[in-house]
């Protein structure tokens, strides 16, 4: 996965993830309308509205853009059909030659996270192997320690997938936690100390890409430039996953710095930004595709205009 | 439910939760042989075992303890199949008057997280209000910090729920990152400042029950009897989820200072030591549930015993 992220990328020129986070306030009424009328006002409806709508911002951004992401919580909020609805979205995407980064920032002690490491990797059934959910990367957060990741390290030494750890999130309150100043020579944030450990469990044998960037990845939010530049050469080998473009307040010029000298080694995601574009200036029954494929060339434009 | 939670403790004698962890190593090969006939070699058959095997164990327990807590990796790794028999292990737990304790540790920002209080709350959709997850609580992790608590803390100032914040886990690799010293005049564990973060978040309006406990809860793993008792006087209006009882290695001795001096304030989780009693011990055709409700029996015997 590192890899063919990393060709896809450079391949389109486009360091650019769209986040699949749709609630139904971003879908349009006539799509949720039409989907009430085939499965009742059920949870059903919603989750069929939420894929209707995926596919036409996939359809839209699969030649342009290298990755999604869809966010589960706004699949699992409406229960198995959610779940059903974030699972076909995974397929839908997949097929459509894009890759899929599952945000499901999921953590636990180790015998559980075995369990939770069925999102990249095929469950042994009855002398069988099932894939089940068949993301090709997904985010973790790492606050119960490595014995927490090392269950998905295990199955990326075998498997072409990745895992991105939270470091620090583009969110404010972020700052609660990831920002506590922590004792030594030295007084830094803790988001620091987490960096070199995940700099550590993605430099082990079988987890590094021929470009040698981890398959270990990092979320660093784009709201904190500092923070990202800093981040970078903590983490020298580690590939960033960077939300917080556009709706949540960051720029090009902000996230910059998340790049090594090279322009590589950050992939961006927006979610509102891209998908929700078509609230503030589309017409006409295409222009959720159209809107998305248009914000998401004009995100492109932006960040690859500043790594020149 | 803090207050329901504690009085079932009270009425019962009893502040012990039963882990319903259960993997295919767990669970009786006729069980699974059977469940495979009926479904094929399956993910529905196997999540249909987990379903049969909890129903027996909550049969079991259902008049001794107050409360069970499925972990939902467990069903989560086998896809719709093992989600829906994780919702169906819920349904049938609370039809047996047991109060159900979602073990989900999910944890994101805002308005993701705002998707995630699903677990708790019902979604509005279409002018209706649709029960999705039915917990009475659930576990959340606290990384992403205050904003991310937010929207659990709204539900629960409306509703009879409750969430845990994981403070102090009972893994060995908590240390990594919980352990870490933050700087101040006097260095002390990170574990702390989340404990005060939570005492904090807990003490709002409307989040204080009858006893004086929060509705907002911290997992304090029982691992870490010296953690505990610190961390007992750190939240003393917070109620513990204490997990590591039995096979991660605690035992009772080890629990008594998470208590209150009142003997309250704490339940104690098992997980393995009780669904997979039977392993070590059991014969004849009841004897999942048998061994269940003898180990459970004993771990509470065990536990009121110290807090003479």
């Amino acid at each position: 996965m590192i890899d063919r992220l990393m060709a896809r990328i450079e391949a389109l020129n486009c360091p650019v993830v769209v986040g699949l986070d749709p609630t139904l306030e971003m879908i349009p009424e006539k799509m949720l309308v039409e989907s009430a009328k085939s499965f009742g006002e059920t949870p059903e409806a919603a989750a069929f509205a939420l894929l209707k709508f995926n596919r036409q911002v996939i359809d839209a951004v699969a030649d342009i853009v290298p990755a999604v992401k869809p966010q589960i919580a706004m699949y699992e909020r409406y229960g198995l059909d959610g779940i059903r609805a974030y699972l076909m979205t995974v397929e839908y995407a997949i097929g459509r030659g894009l890759l899929v980064i599952g945000d499901v920032k999921r953590g636990d002690i180790g015998s559980t996270a075995q369990a939770y490491a069925a999102h990249i990797c095929p469950q042994p059934l009855f002398g069988h192997k099932f894939e089940i959910w068949n993301a090709d990367a997904i985010t973790v957060n790492p606050y119960l320690g490595g014995d927490s990741i090392a269950p998905f390290l295990d199955v990326l030494k075998e498997r072409d997938k990745m895992v991105f750890v939270l470091v620090k999130t583009s969110n404010p309150g972020s700052a609660d936690i990831q920002d506590v100043l922590i004792a030594g020579a030295e007084a830094r944030p803790l988001y620091e100390h987490v960096a070199e450990l995940v700099a550590g469990w993605g430099a082990g044998d079988g987890l590094v890409g021929e470009h040698g960037y981890s398959k270990v990845g990092a979320v660093v939010g784009a709201t904190h430039p500092e923070a990202g530049a800093r981040l970078r050469t903590l983490m020298p080998r580690t590939f960033f996953l960077v939300p917080g473009y556009g709706a949540q307040g960051a720029g090009a010029a902000d996230v910059a710095k998340f790049f090594d000298k090279n322009g590589r080694g950050c992939v961006v995601n927006s979610s509102r930004g891209i998908i929700a574009a078509w609230q503030a200036e589309g017409k006409g029954a295409d222009r959720v595709g159209r809107c998305a494929r248009e914000a998401a060339l004009r995100m492109r434009d932006e960040i690859t205009a500043v790594l020149k």
